[in-house]
């Protein structure tokens, strides 16, 4: 199934939290607006908010109080996106240049800031303290996770409980607590907002374990960057991570890394990224999204049978599956 | 009067919030721990945290209540001063290195992300939305602040109200809300909030220009960093935008403005600061820091005559004439 046909059923809600979103971008800053406007038309799959919104399905569903967590939700991505690219030193994103290529670091720097700021201002609108405690919480997690990952680079000796906790901080709990929010919002019951909690988080980790395969496997024009982008600037992810448990390619791969790290990220990953390919990393990353995906759906047992729940489910399986 | 005589009336209560703060900044995480410490030992005036201190005695004083407002907003200042710092290149603040230079600014970045999202987490711990409402305001302010301070650099054509508006923005925002805050978390009156709003925002507003005023009179040993700081970077600070209205002065200031922008900052400019400090741009602006200190004083009319007040007005003055 594809996202646009699961999206096609609540286009009218989506629509509005389009709306919302580049509404509270409408700022008097001339290069603030434009560097934030620039960000926001370069699309994405908004399944931050879609999360939300079907979260929300699962309580007493008012879009007028939901829109106050999923345009925060996406906001705080975006920005997360504005600051990654600050430190990626990286010219395109979505096959768009990046606000620090179009502009420069320092812009970039202040957009995320002003961002993050304004998804607070949004959010604040809402007086359940749950909300704000568990929205301030991931971004102390977030940034931990975005350290994390620069101590990383290059450290051939990382395990798969590192990345698994790194790629917990940078990704999957911002999309957990997206699909926890929104039921929260529309006073969900607890449980199932905890619920929704653990769909989120499992297919947050399928998401991004999937991501790095794309990295490695996907093409340029699916993934609308180079492929390599990771290795090239250090960030070593799980498939590379298995292939180094391999004793018979590991001489090789280190050997390989070292010399892209000498290189700066200023050289040829064709034979790394090859060898990665051909060995079991990417078979077993690609159980390893699987195995989250099979997790998220199970997550949702017990919760009644509406069509949100279908949706979730669809779009576990589409994350399982995406080339883009 | 100096500072620590004023301070020394509530030290104890000055030195739980330094401990809270030391607390609060207690992550795992090896890098972030070590460059926040590092942050927060450089030390500095503590100002906003004293003022939230002194804002909350014209409530109902309760220290457990207020460090929840305390923390964070010394927190938000020290986050933005790490940003700062990835912005101006700087090598040392206060006399000692700064993240960036110590470590790099990926990492400043991403410890001024991390410490912003601390200082959210500790004020969510109270409910009032007010207080999630103007804080969050403060930040969005705040951040088009600083953007607005960098497409203003060597910017020759800048009013006088720019540079208040910015200012404003940059740091007395921050400081009034310290002074609001405080008394609203001290549930005082709507209308003594509003006051102690003025004050602080006057506070700021003339501590900014004295701040503006040393870096181009004070002496490396005063102010902790060499002078002309701001005027390398093109940050022309309201002694420069006066003394460009002299005819007499504009065309050769013009010239050394030029000269310096093309020299990237990397050249000599005592002859620059010379001429700024014999021109009327000293005193016009020496006498704006009087204005807005005598409106802060002002500001305190009314309210009862308590051992904060005085305080207030101590620091005031301290602030009018502070030569660090």
């Amino acid at each position: 199934m594809r996202l646009l046909d699961i999206y096609a059923k609540f286009q009218k809600d989506i629509s509005f939290i389009e709306k919302e979103l580049e509404r509270s971008i409408d700022v008097e800053h001339p290069i603030l607006r434009e560097a934030s406007l620039h960000l926001l038309k370069a699309g994405g799959k908004r399944i931050r908010p879609v999360f939300v919104l079907l979260g929300a399905k699962f309580g007493n569903y008012d879009l007028e109080r939901v829109k106050h967590v999923a345009v925060p939700l996406e906001l705080i991505h975006m920005a997360s996106l504005v600051h990654d690219d600050v430190i990626d030193d990286a010219q395109t994103r979505r096959g768009q240049l990046t606000v620090r290529s179009k502009w420069d670091n320092r812009i970039a720097m202040y957009t995320g800031d002003y961002i993050f700021a304004k998804a607070l201002t949004i959010v604040t609108r809402l007086s359940e303290p749950s909300i704000h405690q568990i929205m301030s919480k991931a971004l102390v997690e977030m940034s931990i996770g975005e350290m994390e990952q620069i101590r990383m680079f290059f450290h051939t000796e990382q395990t798969v409980r590192d990345y698994l906790l790194r790629i917990k901080r940078k990704t999957a709990l911002l999309l957990a607590i997206s699909c926890q929010l929104g039921a929260i919002a529309a006073q969900a019951s607890e449980k199932t907002a905890k619920q929704l909690f653990n769909f989120g988080y499992n297919v947050g980790m399928a998401f991004q374990v999937r991501d790095d395969l794309l990295d490695i496997c996907g093409t340029e024009k699916e993934i609308g960057k180079p492929p390599g982008s990771d290795i090239k600037q250090g960030n070593i992810t799980i498939p590379v991570i298995f292939a180094l448990q391999n004793p018979a390619l590991r001489p090789v791969l280190l050997r390989e890394l070292e010399r892209i790290e000498a290189s700066d990220g200023q050289t040829d990953v064709t034979d790394f990224l090859n060898m990665i390919r051909a060995s079991e990393g990417v078979t077993r990353a690609e159980a390893m999204v699987s195995h989250y995906i099979n997790k998220a759906i199970r997550s949702l047992e017990g919760l009644p049978d509406i069509q949100a729940k279908r949706d979730l489910v669809n779009i576990a399986h589409f994350v399982g599956n995406r080339s883009y």
